[in-house]
């Protein structure tokens, strides 16, 4: 009933006023009772093709440390995958890399509608308002999506260990991973391990790049974010580059 | 009272099947008692400054007759520019080309916040869930956002009648201009008399082109579209266009 109730989208520090704001789709791997568990055994749901481990933990110490809104979803993306529009077929996948989604097997059009009404719907509108509702009173959010991803896919490992994913407009990822190299030791990619071309942007695209805003997706491998202290150091090691990267694109050209 | 309990945002003809979406962002020149007449003239409040004269007789009839849903303002333009950004200055305009605004001057941050929130936001996201449904149902929406200008603007005559405009994907917009050309003597043009770079294609960037769908922004002039018997006239010339357009566009590549 819990499930119920808490609707799709939590916003957190929803008042605080600095520049950022930070979106986590992937936050949590909740099942509500209303969809059930697709028929996933109990490891499955823990896994991270039900949501990103460690990546709410990260977003949400970048957005008490930066003091900026956190907007995060409720419920597993599994059952709507929020950085996906209604008619791509990851939004409710059938299949998640090795793993068959039996639940997601065959939907309806109507259950594809039951979801998004529910999940995409609200969320994105919650976000758009709070993003809207600051471009009212003359402020400029900058929309940060923060993922994280696994060591090994497709039984492949990956050595990248910080991602920076743009959309349209490049400027504050090109910026963030100048900060990231200069800052810290993670190796820090640009679209790497996904890009806009795998169609990971879509929440930047949909929310940022129409309103102008700058934007970035971050994605951190999750062997690096295991628990609530590592979480908070990362957040530690990456606000500094997420200002400084900030700083760096407003500041006023040089008159030569 | 009427006014106020209208709410931003009318459905025309919400669960018509057809391919396409229209919308009609300037439909009328209401001023609701909670903005007043923003100290304009009646002269004033029914010139093309307040709204796009026959704008919305025209998109009534291509709605009807294309048996699409027809997604339409209730206020006046004035109040809030639908198709504008709230951070843009012609969203809430101080200044209209020759008119003063005065109830637009000097707006508080907390009035332009009153204005987004009451309309902009509810227009928009009445919009985009109308398109997500039809997206999450497997059908592809066709976004035709339907305006009107004037025929003397800061004093010149504008030879244009027809005016196509595009967003970040041209290709129903060159469809739409070919068939006019074939299919009608009107002066037809791209981009003209506005295009992007004039900021006229927020409701085309905020919903059609994150999302995939196909789109195009119809601006007539408006002294052909003087009363019902011409709006609906010029809906069975353009209706046959708009069928062609998207015939042309949907028509499977040949293999020669």
């Amino acid at each position: 009933m819990e499930d119920e109730t808490e609707g799709a989208v939590v916003l957190e520090r929803r008042a605080a006023k600095g520049p950022f704001v930070f979106v986590c789709e992937h936050a949590v791997n909740a099942f509500p009772a209303r969809w059930g568990d697709l028929g996933l055994t109990a490891s499955q749901r823990h896994a991270h093709v039900a949501w990103d481990p460690g990546a709410l933990g990260l977003a949400r110490a970048l957005s008490v440390q930066l003091e900026s809104p956190l907007v995060r979803a409720t419920t597993s993306r599994l059952i709507y995958d929020l950085n996906r529009p209604p008619q791509s077929a990851s939004a409710m996948p059938a299949r998640s890399e090795l793993h068959d989604i039996p639940g997601n097997a065959d939907l309806s059009a109507k259950e594809r509608l039951d979801r998004t009404q529910a999940l995409y719907l609200p969320f994105h509108a919650e976000l758009r308002m709070l993003l809207a509702e600051k471009l009212a009173l003359g402020q400029r959010p900058i929309l940060v999506t923060v993922h994280s991803f696994t060591p090994v896919y497709y039984g492949r490992p990956r050595d990248v260990e910080l991602g920076i994913i743009h959309d349209a407009d490049p400027a504050l990822a090109c910026a963030v991973l100048e900060e990231a190299r200069a800052q810290t030791r993670l190796d820090s990619r640009l679209n790497e391990p996904y890009s806009a071309a795998d169609e990971v942007t879509h929440t930047l695209a949909l929310q940022a790049t129409p309103l102008g805003l700058m934007n970035v997706m971050l994605e951190l491998r999750n062997d690096l974010l295991p628990d609530a202290a590592a979480q908070k150091a990362m957040a530690s090691l990456l606000a500094p580059v997420l200002q400084a990267a900030l700083a760096r694109i407003q500041k006023p050209l040089e008159v030569v």
